[in-house]
C-alpha cells in the first residue's frame, strides 16, 4: 500500500516509520499538486488539510482514508469526502500540552515579572524590588472549556490556582470549581486574576469582548488570548491597557497575522506579543504521528470501528 | 503582653494582628535599636534575625520568645538565648511555593523561548520559527532534596517532568524517581534535561561544580542555580556557557552582589540573570505571620510541645 504525506516530519520519524511498517510504501514529499504521480496510487493521504481540493481528491482515485494532522478540518471538501465514503482523522488534542503549558509559563512570568527582568539584564541593571506575585491561591477564569482548556486547568490546579470557566451551555466539567454560560462572563470578571480565552472565532465570539468586560475585570488582572484575534476590536484591548483597566496582557492571535511593523500593539509595554506560535513544539510531529499510528493498526486489521479523532464528515470536527 | 515586631509588615495585617489579639500590644516598628525602649518590655520579638545581638538580649529582659520569620537563623546569637531558656522558631518552608513557582517559569520560559520573544517584540519582530520544546516528558535532575526542592519536583511532576536528585545523604524520597548521592553527581547529570541547584553553602558545596561536570550535561540543557553562588567558580560558567556545554543558564546567586555593572555575565546572551529575588514574593508576609499565629495561638495557652518550625538552639535550625 502506498502511502503518501504531503508534508515532511523529522527524518527519524520518517525511519521510524518505514522500520516499522516495510510492508507499506511511504512517500515524504514538501506539498501536494493535483498532478501528483503518488496521488492517484495512495490508500493514506497525511496532510495539514489546507493543501487538499476536490480536485485532488478527483486525481486521488485509490484514496481511502484522508489522515489530517492539525486540528481543524475546515478547509477539506468534507461532502466530496463524505460521498466517496472516505474515511477523515485529525489530530484534535494536539495542541493541548503546548498550548497549556505556554498560558502557564505567561502566567509566572507576569507574576515574577519576567520581562521587566530580562529588560533590566538588558541593561546590566540589578533591581530587586520588583513586585512579586505567585499563582498559589490566586483565580484563572478560562473561556472556553474544551481540550486545551481542560488542560491549562489541570496544570494551573497544581499550582491551587481556583479554575472557573464558561461556555456556550454552561455544562460544569471537572477541573472547574464551576462554569457559566457565556452570557454570564461579564458577572464572573470581577473574581478572575487571570483571564484566559481560548475560543475559536464564531458568530457568537466575534467582538465578544468591549469595554464594559474589560472595565469588570481586576485592575491587577492579566488577560491572555490564545484563542482567535477577533474576540474584540484592537482599541477596546488599547484603551483597556493605557488605561490600566488590566494590568497586563498577552497576545498570541491578532486580527491579522503576521502583526505588521507599524502595528500600535509592538509599543504597548504591559503587553506582550507572541507570534502566533503558543502551540508550536517539537512535540507536535511525534504526537500528531502517534494518532496516525494508533489508527494505522486498525486500519490494518480493518477494526475500522476503533478509529480515534474520526471527523464527522457533516458536523465537520 | 508586649509583641514588638522589628519590621512593618502590611498595614492589613497589622491591623488583623492588633483586631485579632487585643488583649495583647503589638508594636511595629522599621528597626531595633540596642537602647530600644519597647526591647526590654516585650516578652515577643518578631524580627528578620538579622538585627539582634547579645547586647539586643541583654537588654530584653522580659524576652520570652523569639520569632524569626526568615528561614536561616545563623546571625542569631543562639547560645545566648539558649542559656536564657528562650523560645526561638524560624520561618522554614516560607520560600517552597515562591521559590518552586520560579524555578517552573523559567523552565517553561527556557523551552518557549520568552527571552527571544520578548527581544523580538522590542524590535517589532514577528518570527514565528523559534525552536519550540515541551517541559512534557523531560527529565529534571535536583541538587538538593529539601523543603524547596520537594515542592519543585510536586509541581514539575504535574507536566510530566521525570524528577531525580541528589543529596549528600542519597536518601530515597517521596517525588523523585530516585535519588543519588551527591559523589555520584556526574553520572546522573547527562540524563537531565534541566538540572538545578538549590543547594545550600557548605564545604561540600563550595566549587562543587567544575567544568566536567558541565562537559556531562547534555549541550541541549538548561543549569539554573537558586542555591548559593560559590557551588562554582564564575570563570567555569561563563566557558561553560560561550562553548556551549549546556544551552542556557539561569542564575538567582552570585558569589558577590549585586552583580556589578562591568560584570560580564550581563553581556551572556543564554543567560538569564536576576536579582537574587526568586523567594520573593507578596505573600511572604502573610505565610509568615501564619506561622507566627499558629504558634502564639500554642504560646497563649501554655501548649509550648506543639510549636512548628521550633529551632534547635545546638544544631542551629
Amino acid at each position: 500500500m502506498k502511502i503518501l504525506c504531503s508534508t515532511t516530519p523529522p527524518q527519524q520519524l520518517q525511519r521510524h516509520l518505514r522500520d516499522t511498517y516495510p510492508a507499506h510504501q511511504f512517500i515524504f514529499q514538501k506539498d501536494l499538486d493535483e498532478t501528483d504521480i503518488h496521488l492517484a496510487e495512495s490508500e493514506i493521504l497525511i496532510t495539514f488539510g489546507d493543501d487538499f481540493t476536490v480536485r485532488h481528491l478527483e486525481r486521488a482515485r485509490a484514496l481511502k482514508w484522508l489522515c489530517c494532522i492539525s486540528a481543524g478540518v475546515d478547509k477539506l471538501p468534507l461532502e466530496a469526502l463524505a460521498q466517496r465514503a472516505i474515511l477523515v482523522t485529525n489530530a484534535s488534542g494536539v495542541h493541548s500540552i503546548p498550548m497549556a503549558e505556554y498560558a502557564i509559563g505567561m502566567m509566572l512570568a507576569h507574576v515574577k515579572c519576567f520581562k521587566v527582568q530580562i529588560l533590566n539584564q538588558q541593561q546590566s541593571q540589578w533591581n530587586a524590588k520588583l513586585p512579586f506575585e505567585e499563582l498559589n491561591g490566586k483565580t484563572l477564569l478560562l473561556l472556553g472549556t474544551g481540550a486545551i482548556s481542560k488542560k491549562v486547568s489541570e496544570l494551573a490546579a497544581a499550582f491551587a490556582v481556583t479554575v472557573i470557566g464558561v461556555s456556550r451551555s454552561g455544562k460544569q466539567e471537572t477541573g472547574y470549581q464551576h462554569v457559566g454560560k457565556i452570557d454570564s462572563l461579564i458577572e464572573m470578571l470581577p473574581q478572575a486574576d487571570f483571564i484566559i480565552s481560548i475560543l475559536p472565532s464564531t458568530k457568537e465570539t466575534k467582538n465578544l469582548l468591549k469595554k464594559e468586560h474589560f472595565l469588570a475585570m481586576k485592575s491587577t488582572a492579566l488577560f491572555m488570548n490564545l484563542g482567535r484575534g477577533d474576540l474584540f476590536e484592537e482599541q477596546v484591548l488599547i484603551n483597556a491597557l493605557t488605561e490600566k483597566q488590566v494590568a497586563a496582557a498577552v497576545l498570541d492571535v491578532f486580527h491579522s497575522e503576521p502583526l505588521q511593523p507599524n502595528h500600535p500593539f509592538w509599543q504597548l509595554e504591559n503587553l506582550t506579543i507572541t507570534p502566533h506560535d503558543s502551540s508550536h513544539s517539537a512535540g507536535y510531529f511525534p504526537r500528531a504521528f502517534a494518532i496516525f499510528e494508533e489508527n494505522l493498526g486498525y486500519y490494518l486489521k480493518n477494526e475500522h470501528e476503533k478509529t480515534i479523532n474520526l471527523v464527522d464528515h457533516q458536523k465537520g470536527y
